[in-house]
């Protein structure tokens, strides 16, 4: 079953916008048992757009087409596939009428080009959106299933994993089960993983697994597959295990997890609380933590203390310290988690300190030494670390450590 | 001038690896005044390979072919490009020797498959990779020049612009000159951008304007093409010029810009500090901030002020406010921004107090109902808004708009 996926827009021809929305649709389409036939993307034009569809209905068994759906006039993607496909546009009056209701709630005016989006090619069927104002819609040529979906990686996310996969396991004939598990790794190289997975033959039927590396973490993605559901889902569930028997102290989570979710999901759980002082990180702790709805039962404050005026007032860090020992230090890292844990009254104390450059650092201290500090009931611990990446990714990872030295304590493992 | 781009691997039909090759060769051809065709990729597959050649010398004047030039079984794009145009395959004798050698020298033991890499169509030219094994090679098809290089992307970097770019403006004719700027809008929809600009029509020589939504900003991007050098900067200029005019209090930067780094920049400039005093947006604002390198000369302190104690302790926002008017108040924000920089000595503070999220919300203040204040030497301002997206969207434009708000007071303008 080979589907082929069109991307449209100038932005993408042009290179001006990097494409992540073939590679994610590809992957999902890959997780569930179809093949990509190919990828191509072409220009806002109706031509390239019709040459393109024509391609695909000569070599693929389905088409996902993607972006182009904008209100502006750049934007024809619906206007070109009426035309591939020689239908004529209709006005959806539910969907125009959602649309005015939306603005109205938003309090943005109305402009008549807005009704572009209520129109769609006769016949076609209308995949809803519910994060943004352009919905999809769906056409079948001699039997093969044309999805179009809009372009914004949000958008286009949530109209295929809800709209169009639901569809083409409907149209497309689809006899396997599939059943698939993400596991989530911090701490671990992807050939670390290789090596560590390689001895362990997994050796089950229909079960594959792929390792696909997302700054800083990396994602497993065990996928079993077969004609019987039960034996599907029991051969996923023994892969599984036998990776975090394998694995077990770098998973962190799974599927949707976040670190920042299962951090928080153990400090609401065991009703504790936490306070965190950031200086190198400078508040992505507290931004990551914040993410996660219902954050304010646990976090009780973050200070991002950049001054050392400010480690002193907020932290009650010695200036003394700070002048013998380095505003970046482990004395300093230390005394900002016990003393964050100590002015806000909270059980756990969480500090980062580090020179994230590109300038600031010294022979004894380079750029990318970073302190990590955990002050809890039971102590505090520290941690050094030198990271050889540009200053977001410093920032990035320290706060990943910093979450994960938390999620591992909570966890009451120092595996 | 239109030039394919197709690139291969199964590793970007499958979703594995994001293809960021094509991007990048798209954005130096259309910096060359060459537009693009169509961008496609395949899998490692010689009928796929053939068929994407076949379509782009339909629709293209050249074409850059990359990925499948490793010595690898899987790999096949020279046997299959030299199929796709009825030719037989020679080994390269020179090139061998220089593999050989290369070995040698790495002290890696020569295999038999590697001589694949010596291999090219008949009468083809060779492109040498100063950085890899793999060499590219040319051919021309009825005039159309076809360049293939490796798919590693340092090397494919390498290759395009020594090899295939120099090869390109040789053989096409090549005679446009081009300039470009980007410039970043926030505060405008994108069809109220299209409305606005289209009563102003620019009506310029060789001028196109693109727009680019990324959440929360958009971009317009100001291309300029002719032949002549001085004119069509001079166009780009006035085009730009035109743009300004019609929308310049909702203009924030150009090309590289970011809010944060324009803000961080006039702060700088000026020598005035600030401290920030973050509820709703949870440490995103500082976060922000500090992916600025230098950003420590400015920012005192942020401060995450999740708990009604930690907005006493840390901004003095007297309890009674909070009982009275609530934490997500006009009141409470307006002191927060005040305490802030009271406590923290700055020039200038800024705060944000809101319900993110998903639950929360009243019917007074529903969920998306965001303050922000900003208090300065010359008084204290506080804005109310109402968001309707999820919880992330709301950080991120609460903190955009409040960047935006410091944006323009450090600019001068209440326009």
């Amino acid at each position: 079953m080979d589907i082929g996926i069109l991307v449209i827009g100038n932005e993408l021809t042009s290179g001006m916008t990097q494409d992540t929305n073939s590679s994610f649709i590809a992957r999902e389409l890959h997780e569930y048992g179809w093949s990509v036939s190919a990828v191509m993307a072409v220009g806002d034009d109706r031509d390239a757009i019709k040459g393109g569809i024509d391609y695909f209905l000569g070599i693929s068994d389905a088409l996902i087409i993607t972006g182009g759906l904008g209100p502006t006039a750049d934007d024809m993607t619906t206007a070109a596939v009426a035309g591939a496909f020689d239908l004529d546009l209709y006005t959806d009056n539910a969907v125009l009428k959602r649309l005015k209701e939306r603005f109205d709630r938003l309090d943005i005016p109305w402009t008549e080009n807005n009704a572009k989006q209520a129109m769609f090619p006769e016949g076609a069927g209308i995949i809803d959106n519910p994060v943004g104002t352009a919905c999809g819609f769906f056409l079948e040529r001699s039997g093969r299933p044309v999805a179009v979906i809009p372009g914004v990686p949000a958008e286009a996310r949530k109209l295929l994993t809800g709209g169009v996969i639901p569809l083409f396991r409907e149209k497309l004939a689809y006899r396997e089960h599939i059943a698939k598990r993400t596991i989530k790794i911090f701490g671990l190289t992807e050939s670390g993983i290789d090596e560590t997975l390689l001895h362990e033959n997994l050796n089950i039927p229909g079960v594959s697994v792929g390792s696909y590396p997302r700054f800083p973490e990396i994602r497993l993605v065990v996928i079993s597959r077969g004609e019987d559901r039960d034996s599907v889902e029991e051969n996923l569930g023994a892969a599984c295990k036998r990776i975090e028997e394998k694995l077990h102290r770098y998973i962190f989570g799974y599927d949707d997890d976040t670190m920042e979710g299962v951090v928080a999901a153990f400090l609401t759980d065991r009703g504790l609380t936490l306070s965190v002082a950031e200086s190198c990180t400078g508040g992505l702790i507290t931004d990551r933590l914040t993410d996660v709805p219902g954050s304010s039962v646990f976090l009780e404050r973050g200070v991002v203390t950049y001054s050392n005026t400010s480690k002193v007032d907020l932290l009650g860090v010695p200036d003394s310290v700070i002048k013998e020992h380095g505003a970046v230090s482990e004395e300093a890292a230390v005394l900002m988690a016990e003393g964050v844990k100590r002015i806000a009254g909270t059980d756990i104390g969480l500090a980062t300190t580090g020179i994230a450059g590109p300038t600031g650092g010294t022979e004894e201290k380079p750029v990318g030494t970073v302190f990590i500090a955990l002050s809890t009931g039971e102590g505090t611990t520290c941690r050094r670390f030198l990271f050889r990446w540009d200053r977001r990714r410093i920032k990035e990872i320290s706060s990943q450590i910093a979450l994960n030295m938390l999620r591992r304590f909570l966890a009451g493992s120092n595996s």
